[in-house]
């Protein structure tokens, strides 16, 4: 029998995880395989700590180059995370003729395409299943199971620290800032919580989504990204009244020669699926010209599932191996000759129905002077609400919009905010119903 | 550029789905694959209906050695369903060296260990994914996506005219019967619903699911069935006082040297996600010992979506050709070899817990019986509920257990239902939690 022997760079909660599967799962592994499957070596900074498995068949090494260049391994399993050093050892391992797979989406979202290139030419393989999603295994039903379609859109709960804030925000009425204090003390969220609760992760996800339902490159530094830090437990309550709850959601739609890319709290109707996906659980809705809605649900993180996707992916190549991963689905969908730029829609150009909260003082014609406004930029309203008073003078408005551009929607809310009755920061939220 | 040549064997409804994709959306498949594809030949006993696309580049013909049999086709797609003649043609194709995608269910439940057998000796591929939940890439997951998982238990809403019915019948109070006819005059349900609404064609989908999952054999003989046309708007009702929504389930567990499979009419407490599933939607719902629950959630049958899932099978075997198909996932998601027959676990043998509804005649001492034979079965209950009378002498009474042995409760319920003031059948729900 063949062995497929792996290097493991990083002992933290996934690399535990995928040693785990390794060992304790072997035997079905292999039952699947046909082939036997054996981590041969792990480093870490620090082999000296208890994992809390039994490793005494892996080779531990502090020396990354024990794994990255030796002979006697064939993939590499980078679970290091962030930009450096984890670039600089996987296209060192392509270079030494290694397969790579990788949990990175910050890897993959900033450097996917320059190590596509550099994979190609070296009939390398780059898993990064367990970048997007977690266990989800989202990323083979874009590439693989939705092969025969035009893509149209991908709608995702990629960040599960937000869904679980938000969920906790909805059902306990808590303010942001006391629900992220839990969530740090539970460990759901990290002590900087910024890559998280500001979209930055959801948008290393939604990049390499896009790019791959699209056919087109990698731009994450073009997705419009907006986190969840200024949603109140009362905008919750009015969404909620409204038939809506909060998701921060990564949306990507295809135009004719745009990619359309954004994240932000959007609000989504109570009966939509994604509605449904409730605490740290993650979920991807795909729709496809022929399949039509898809929708793939599990755990986005987490040591056993997302090892389940990082396992997967080694699965994946060894089962090629050794001839030439050309048999596999190429990493970003399409061959890579095929893959083309294609210009990231600008914002202003977004079509979307929008959840407005203007703060007003309660005095005549304010409304007169906002509605007009509004017509003028050719903004027509489906609701307007106009909120009890609180102790304070000003009062919450509360409108929600037909389909409009966002260039005139943020036009007219400039000209509404320097009206002088108009007090603090408006809260804006797009409304996605996923063309139900 | 190399080309893929299929033949396609059916112009129904799928057939013209699969035709529709390979002509329409040909750029894009050969963008994500690299090579050409060309649907050359398409069979069926009739070829001069108006199809409604553009066939002049297709030879079609009355003569189906022309598709099985021929030298210039590398792929045949089977879509005639049912038994005969589709396994005949199937067998031929593949003993011609022809790899072969179906949508067929009831083939591969009956016919699938001789085929799969007689590939591997071919080398050739057997692509089945529109069998099993149409257009959702839900083999593909469990196959490939979860492969580094023990997989626990699979749940699947597998037929969608029966959650058509099901939802139609709890939105608008009507009976079986009267949905039915509805359904048959919108072309969801057949004219001979037999197959759909006893339950049959979901257990051919779940004998499919439980061997793939469970590295054992396909044992489609062997599902417990039961179908959803004794259920009446008064259980939906009861259902839904107590938080559960009914649904027709395929259920398929892990044992240490058994395989639980059962389809029936399951109570489904309503903040589970499969609850969410309405209409004629599909989703199948995975869980592993790594990655935990999953779902995959999409149309499950119909022209378009089905034809998604077919044409992605189609383009899995054109990336390995003409190299052995060796470096794909094997068909049944485990090596031929290390499959194993394992024994499907006797109905007494379930544990559950359960919904019954006896119809009794209103008179003193009834309820001390009937509760008298449940704890001489070690059943215990969670819940009593007797329902205002009816017009009748009879009243219903609707009880709900703690987790119970199957064997347990048919001998409990044998023995109520000679009690002389017990009347008709009962009713026996199984409630499903999903660990929750």
């Amino acid at each position: 029998m063949s062995v497929v022997r792996i290097g493991l760079l990083g002992l933290g909660t996934i690399g535990v995880g995928v040693a785990r599967i390794l060992l304790e799962n072997r035997a079905i592994l292999e039952r699947r395989l046909g082939k036997g499957v054996r981590l041969v070596r792990a480093c870490d900074l620090d082999i000296t700590i208890d994992r809390g498995l039994d490793l005494k068949d892996v080779e531990l090494t502090t020396d990354v180059d024990a794994v990255i260049k030796a002979d006697d391994i064939d993939v590499i399993v980078e679970l290091i995370g962030g930009y450096e050093p984890a670039r600089s050892f996987v296209a060192t391992a392509i270079e030494n003729g290694k397969h790579v797979v990788t949990a990175n989406k910050a890897l993959i979202a900033r450097h996917g395409e320059e190590l596509f290139a550099q994979a190609a030419g070296k009939d390398a393989a780059i898993g990064f299943e367990a970048a997007v999603g977690g266990g989800i295994p989202c990323l083979k039903a874009l590439r693989e199971g939705l092969a025969a379609n035009n893509i149209q859109s991908v709608y995702g709960i990629l960040n599960g620290t937000c869904n679980y804030i938000l969920t906790k925000m909805e059902h306990e009425g808590l303010p942001f800032d006391e629900v992220l204090k839990q969530a740090q003390k539970l460990g759901y969220a990290e002590a900087d919580p910024t890559f998280d609760v500001e979209g930055v992760d959801t948008a290393h996800k939604l990049s390499i989504l896009a790019a791959m339902a699209f056919g087109s490159e990698i731009r994450f530094d073009e997705v419009h990204t907006e986190g969840i830090s200024r949603i109140t437990p009362d905008d919750i309550e009015s969404a909620r009244e409204l038939g809506y709850r909060i998701k921060l959601l990564g949306i990507a739609k295809a135009h004719a020669e745009h990619v359309e890319m954004r994240v932000h709290p959007t609000m989504v109707p109570h009966a939509a699926q994604l509605a449904q996906v409730s605490d740290s659980y993650n979920a991807v809705q795909i729709s496809g010209d022929f399949v039509e809605h898809t929708m793939y649900f599990g755990r986005g993180a987490g040591e056993k599932p997302t090892a389940s996707a990082v396992v997967a992916d080694v699965l994946d190549i060894a089962r090629v191996m050794p001839d030439s991963v050309a048999s596999l689905a190429p990493p970003m969908a399409f061959s890579q000759a095929s893959r083309k730029p294609l210009a990231t829609l600008p914002m202003a150009d977004v079509e979307c129905e929008y959840y407005l909260r203007l703060m007003v003082q309660d005095q005549p014609g304010v409304l007169a002077s906002v509605t007009e406004i509004l017509a003028h930029h050719r903004i027509s309203l489906e609701a307007l609400i106009q909120k009890e008073r609180h102790q304070t003078k000003a009062v919450p408005i509360v409108m929600l919009t037909h389909t409009t551009l966002e260039g005139n929607l943020q036009a007219a809310v400039s000209r509404i905010m320097r009206l002088g009755s108009v007090e603090g920061e408006p809260l804006i939220l797009r409304i996605e119903r996923f063309g139900a």
